[in-house]
């Protein structure tokens, strides 16, 4: 397996050079404890959790797999220990709220534990992500009374959560949903159908599993406006937050998957489970929505998280591989070869990985503090902002990330060659774990139509400006710097396409929405370069002002990914442009019999 | 899993009326035999085989893997009475040599068969693979005695062959290759050395295993031009042609690998094993070559099969599955939702798979038609302008081929949306299998340095201009027809683009190898999509000339495939320019520790 190291060094960058990290504990009050030194001490104990108890076994995890056996599920070797140390030092309650037992810390310091952990060991990190979504949703929507029930035992990790969407005919369009409730005398309801796909769903990780299931009541409408939320617990809890009786709720089977094969991932059966109505009747869509946006966001760090493991495991192979001599002369002429890192297409590929990792990093946590600012700033106009810009990329920062985790997961392999397919090296695993990320919580197509037919229209515009606006002033005073020129032009140049693009959109998918559909994935895939681009001069600027002082060689090597990813990455913005404009006939000509 | 049909339509389209493969019968006396009847018998024939034969062991090959118990390969149930059906058909000695009971047909039409079987069951389609691999060396470069006492069970199929190239400190430079061969007084060698990766290396379904093996000789100089090819039979073959004393080579272990479990790949042990020089001392590289080249096609061909493997599963799955509505309005009212195939989006991803696994068809099976012309044209001109060309081109379709049917095979576990990640249903194994496909036979990395640092050069751009010329040809004489405007203007464009790289490449790379070693992926990437863009305009410009007749929407489809690639595929050409005639500069800057 390849080691894996926490890039404490490169995770602070982001947070305090290039995000001012620090502005968050000095001007929102909510946060005034979560100074550097304690985010510092809590990213270091993280890295050392993710590097020591968790990578170890990824591996092994993925070999053993779960076990289904009568309705129980048992982890692979060394889980269950791992998440009693995961719970035993406070690790689930890190972004909860202190009056269920949390710690009151800003998401933009959970993202970074969560992108660790997804780099160690993603099989893992799904059990508590599931377990934060289910509080997210319950904080969010739940009624005092079930917020005092069930949080606090989310909140330490005695109790995990899961979120029950899709079933056998519905995953994208939940509005086929079958799963009913029926009403109970005492207000309580019970749940008759089948939920699959339910990661988390059964486990032997904690005492009691918290369900998150979206049904219908019997008055319900058809369709999308008829689906409530509903908590359901594995066990009914006792009136002194105990588990008690059994709920009807099993699970039924497990599924055989590519990957991520330390997650269960169950078809649950509800057999007349009791369960409680969450939020206002019909409203579950909305409710469960809640839980969904920060879901999408966190599976973006999972990206992130295979991406930066399998750049730490490339590199390491193409320093050490000894095979041909460079073609500008041997450069160890003392070896029987040059490592292969010698190679431009080698560099190539790491340069790759790393220049869109880097990136992806600084968008995805700079979403991270406008988060914790649209929750917790005094001002409501900045939380408005903060919630608005959150909105628009979350699609991006979904989509974009899981995808490039799974290009860089097979870049990886690629680096390592006929040894990257072999399972003992770890990174074909990196593969196999990623491709669920590109798929659930919203495939990334959804993700795109997301981001075209909903964000992009919502406010006439108003999220795209919260984007597009600083963007614009950015790039107007940058390019007033000499030395930013090389950075901003080309930046220019791609916002100014993404800008045509967006004004094309606005009137093509106004007149036929096929048309927005027919554009969407280019369209996400040139808004995240662009956004990727912008990341990348402001990371540019802070090195260039730091270049020849201490940790040149750090300084030095941002500026050089930032001119690989100018040259040689950013140019696809072109194509894409050309081909999202071209519209849709090409798309829909072809009568659909004839596939 | 999906259901497989074999495309015989399609591939008629390619052989009949795009290449005119009869014209191989009529002016190749050699392929005399080789008329539309009895290839059309044939590929039926084989087609039903496929499907009914090798495809309903694919799912259950993966499953259930190869198994190792002290140096015996037992294959997955039902393998070894496919195989010996396959060897009863006839099927091993398709493309042989008549003298050695071969039935001398076309490699235009093994590639079809191949096609074919790697649609449905890549892992069995490696035994056989392997083994015409093995007929080829030795029918190029072993000596009368040797083809004599080889060929025939090759041929039948009763014994197979291996390529035992790799070891653990050498892969892509085999110039570190430490196996070594003892003389013996007799002739023969006695090899010592270890062997990895040795696909079919051992297995049990033929009762002997002829392993090809790079060697030293004791005098050879160091590196690359001191390999020695040799052949080693795991048994000692008898006067009469049976199965003697078993030899000192033996199956150390098998790999875990991320798919092609039904393949056996092998650490093979020689201890003093028996062997015998095949062709010239120190000249084993160049006859691995010959063999390679065939190799690295048929491998494109892998490609070509688990892409139209990925498409078939993905359309039936778009025409099924009902989600959500089209956004033009509902299209099927009496159902709970329309199938996804409505949605633009899906569209884009099956046109996708379809438009480039149609060309890449076409293009490969040219490659296929012009290999036989090498072989039996009778004008020597002829025949050294399709060696030519053949040669340019291997690089090309090796890489693309397996990059597309990797990427097709992911489009289809995207189609399939949260099963697609599900074992049982089949779409996730296409992307494992496939993933090896880009690594061996040479890296597509290693393909594109082919391409760039040897085809080019070769000749001062002889075989270059093979390709050019007739391209120009064709563009200046089809931009005359009105109708094929909107194929050949995009095309036009693209060659431009191609030939202006080239151009870049020949100065750029003439100065610096690196510069050459820095532009050569993007370069081949560009390189096929316009050659594919060529073979659409060919097919495009069929299609017209039949539009309205009988089976109008077959080349309504083609039409439609064709305009989809030129503008939503085809301007990937423009961004490949940018960022390969970017120079190298970017990739180099990083000194390798601030990796």
């Amino acid at each position: 397996m390849p080691a894996y190291k926490a890039p404490l060094r490169e995770i602070r960058f982001i947070l305090y050079e290039l995000l001012k990290a620090e502005t968050l504990s000095n001007t929102v009050p909510a946060y005034a404890d979560a100074t550097p030194d304690v985010i510092d001490a809590i990213l270091e104990e993280a890295g050392k959790f993710c590097e020591n108890e968790l990578q170890p076994l990824n591996h092994s995890g993925d070999e053993e797999g779960c076990h289904f056996d009568n309705g129980a599920v048992t982890t692979p070797k060394g889980f269950k220990e791992a998440y009693a140390k995961f719970v035993e030092g406070g690790w689930p309650g890190l972004p909860c709220d202190p009056d269920y037992g949390g710690q009151g810390l800003p998401k933009l310091i959970n993202f970074a534990v969560e992108e660790m952990i997804c780099s160690a060991n993603l099989s893992f990190g799904m059990y508590p992500g599931l377990s934060n979504g289910n509080y997210n949703a319950i904080h969010a929507h739940g009624d005092e009374a079930q917020k005092a029930l069930y949080l606090p035992k989310l909140v330490t990790g005695e109790w995990s959560g899961t979120m029950c969407l899709t079933e056998p005919q519905c995953g994208t369009d939940l509005g086929l949903c079958k799963t009913r409730a029926e009403a109970n005398a005492d207000g309580s309801y019970n749940l008759f159908g089948t939920k699959i796909f339910i990661s988390a769903g059964e486990h032997d990780l904690t005492e009691n599993i918290i369900h998150l299931v979206l049904a219908r009541l019997p008055d319900a409408p058809a369709g999308i406006r008829g689906i409530s939320l509903f908590v359901c617990p594995k066990f009914l809890p006792t009136a002194d937050g105990g588990v008690g009786a059994r709920n009807k709720v099993a699970c039924g089977s497990t599924e055989k998957k590519m990957g991520i094969k330390a997650s269960s991932t169950c078809v649950i059966n509800f057999d007349g489970a009791q369960a409680w109505l969450v939020g206002r009747p019909h409203k579950g869509m909305s409710a469960m929505f809640t839980m969904m946006n920060t879901a999408r966001l966190a599976v973006g760090m999972q990206g992130l998280g295979i991406a930066e493991a399998a750049y730490q495991g490339a590199v390491t192979y193409a320093k050490d591989r000894l095979q041909m001599r460079s073609v500008a002369g041997a450069k160890f002429p003392e070896k029987p070869a040059d490592p292969i890192i010698v190679h431009p297409d080698v560099r190539r590929m790491l340069l790759k990985m790393r220049a869109l990792t880097e990136a992806s990093r600084a968008l995805s946590y700079w979403m991270g503090m406008e988060l914790d600012i649209a929750a917790h700033h005094p001002d409501p106009e900045r939380r408005a902002a903060a919630d608005d810009l959150v909105a628009l990329l979350t699609p991006v920062v979904k989509a974009f990330l899981t995808d490039h985790g799974f290009d860089a997961a097979n870049l990886g392999v690629q680096v390592f060659g006929g040894h990257g397919y072999i399972r003992e090296w770890g990174m074909e695993q990196l593969v196999r774990d990623a491709r669920i990320t590109q798929i659930y919580e919203g495939t990334n197509g959804i993700q795109a139509l997301d981001l075209v037919g909903r964000k992009l229209g919502t406010g006439v515009g108003r999220l795209a400006r919260r984007f597009f606006h600083p963007v614009s002033e950015y790039i107007e005073t940058a390019s007033e710097k000499p030395a930013l020129q090389e950075f901003v032009l080309p930046t220019a140049k791609a916002f100014a396409k993404l800008q045509q693009a967006t004004a094309w959109l606005a009137q093509a998918g106004m007149a036929d929405p096929e048309e927005a559909g027919a554009a969407a994935t280019d369209y996400l895939r040139l808004f995240a370069l662009t956004a990727l681009a912008y990341m990348w001069c402001r990371m540019a600027e802070i090195a260039l002002d730091k270049q020849g002082g201490e940790e040149a060689a750090f300084y030095e090597a941002k500026l050089a990914a930032a001119r690989f990813f100018m040259a040689r990455l950013l140019p696809e913005t072109n194509s894409l442009f050309t081909m999202l404009t071209a519209g849709k006939a090409t798309l829909m000509a072809l009568p659909a019999e004839a596939f």
